[in-house]
């Protein structure tokens, strides 16, 4: 199996999957829900679902019992995109090469579409149906977990510390806070939660946080790498916003092409993890070869 | 034991979890925290975590148990106010006597505070320590009966409907969705979480749910009202925003009058509602009466 069936395959069980789970409704809230859809539907990779099926299928676990905390985790991941876009924050326009939620619908509802869909994650996470076969005390576990990444101590304090840096001269720890933090949280938390709902051991999860902690830096590198290297069109955003935004990133820090070689090291060090685990975590091993090898 | 006694110690329980829980922080994220911390200790009357109490006891079990819970009911009312207080929603820059978060630390950071008291929440209904009491399974699915409440089937769904009808003509259905969504889905959740943590029996819970779709709605009924008859100092938040932004409310729709009215009624059928119950039930009868008499 080559990683872009694995990839489709897995996508299109997500895509199916989040499209059960939010119904068309004609009621007052049907404005809600369609902002909530067109960004959930606009195109994304659906790397953190798949992060997690593929993390509790290292451990022996079928990712389809997992898929509602990997669909929460797109949840969680699309409400921040929405909220990040807004003009109190980075104000962008163009995302994955459609206009920006708020663009479409307006702040207020980008706003609550955002906050929407954060809630729901959780609503998803706890669905009776789809954690059927789940422990509910593993599911209490990883509720932490995945709140904890996502919210101030994680992907929240990154992002204050991103737009806080903007502009000013910063410590390298700041950058690496805000990477470790802003990205690098919830993938950590993709990868390890579907270690953890599948009944991984202790040493089996503790090799799947190691391989999270190297990709998730080696993501948003390489995002700060596109940010440099691409093309709007290939990216589906504006690129070089970064540097219009004086934000600090790892190649204008450190050199793109230290950045890079760290981006390598970070990829064969997160394989390396997966060293204890047979051929179900070749996924795993694939996909942190293809974040730095992706044009988007 | 009257009711100010007992709010007032209940309100001293809520605030020290609620301070126990945030750390004082002087990294990256410090700021973040500390807008976190602005909102949530700005004054609130900690009713939503004291009706998660309340409803526990009625039920046999002891309101400490279910704090994190509690607590946690606060977080999200807490973002649900700097994310309405913010200029693409109310755009309102007083509240609770205060300047409201983005007034104080501008609209990016209150946004981003917003969105980690939400998060939070489920964080804290997932401590281990302050959960240790309750079973996961309940845990599971009380997560899911409160991100239910909040998100775009509740809460969230209320405001986008709050907003949509503005300045607009709009059927007195809508208004009624307004009102059980915006602010009754938390209450019922909140009375409604604590009797099921404390493991109330379906009769119980069916019980406890009708007295909180009842106060529900006596209480935003009460917040238009005071927004009419109160003065800002006493309310600690601007007045006659309702009518100035042109929101249709009950006592808009139906008269001040026939507002009270059904008022005064919905709050008796809470307190029938709670037949079942014996002394423990005492705080739960108070509160209702309570909701119509407060001036803030």
């Amino acid at each position: 199996m080559d990683l872009k069936t694995y990839l489709k395959e897995k996508k299109i069980v997500v895509d199916e999957a989040l499209n059960a789970y939010f119904p068309d409704d004609e009621g007052p809230a049907s404005d809600l829900i369609k902002a909530m859809k067109y960004s959930l539907f606009a195109g994304g990779k659906r790397l953190r679902p798949i992060l997690c099926m593929a993390g509790a299928e290292a451990v022996g676990g079928d990712g389809k019992d997992v898929l509602a905390f990997a669909c929460a985790l797109e949840l969680i991941h699309t409400y921040s995109l929405i909220h990040d876009d807004l003009p109190e924050m980075d104000n962008d326009d163009l995302r994955r090469g459609k206009p920006t939620n708020h663009k479409v619908f307006g702040e207020a509802l980008a706003l609550l579409a955002g906050d929407g869909l954060l809630t729901e994650a959780f609503s998803m996470m706890t669905d009776p149906e789809l954690t059927k076969h789940i422990e509910p005390d593993i599911m209490v576990k990883v509720i932490g977990l995945i709140s904890g990444a996502a919210g101030y101590r994680g992907m929240v304090g990154g992002q204050v510390a991103d737009i806080q840096s903007e502009g000013r001269e910063v410590d390298f720890s700041v950058v690496e806070y805000i990477h470790t933090h802003k990205t690098g949280a919830l993938i950590i938390a993709s990868v390890t939660s579907g270690a953890m709902l599948a009944r991984g051991n202790e040493s089996q999860i503790n090799a799947i946080l190691s391989y999270g902690k190297n990709i998730g830096l080696a993501f948003q590198i390489s995002d700060d790498i596109l940010d440099i290297e691409s093309d709007s069109e290939t990216l589906g955003k504006n690129v070089g916003m970064d540097e219009k935004m004086g934000k600090i990133t790892y190649p204008r820090a450190v050199g793109l092409m230290k950045a890079k070689k760290i981006q390598s090291e970070l990829v064969e060090d997160a394989i390396e993890s997966l060293g204890i685990f047979d051929h179900k975590a070749k996924p795993l091993r694939m996909i942190a070869r293809y974040i730095i090898e992706r044009k988007k």
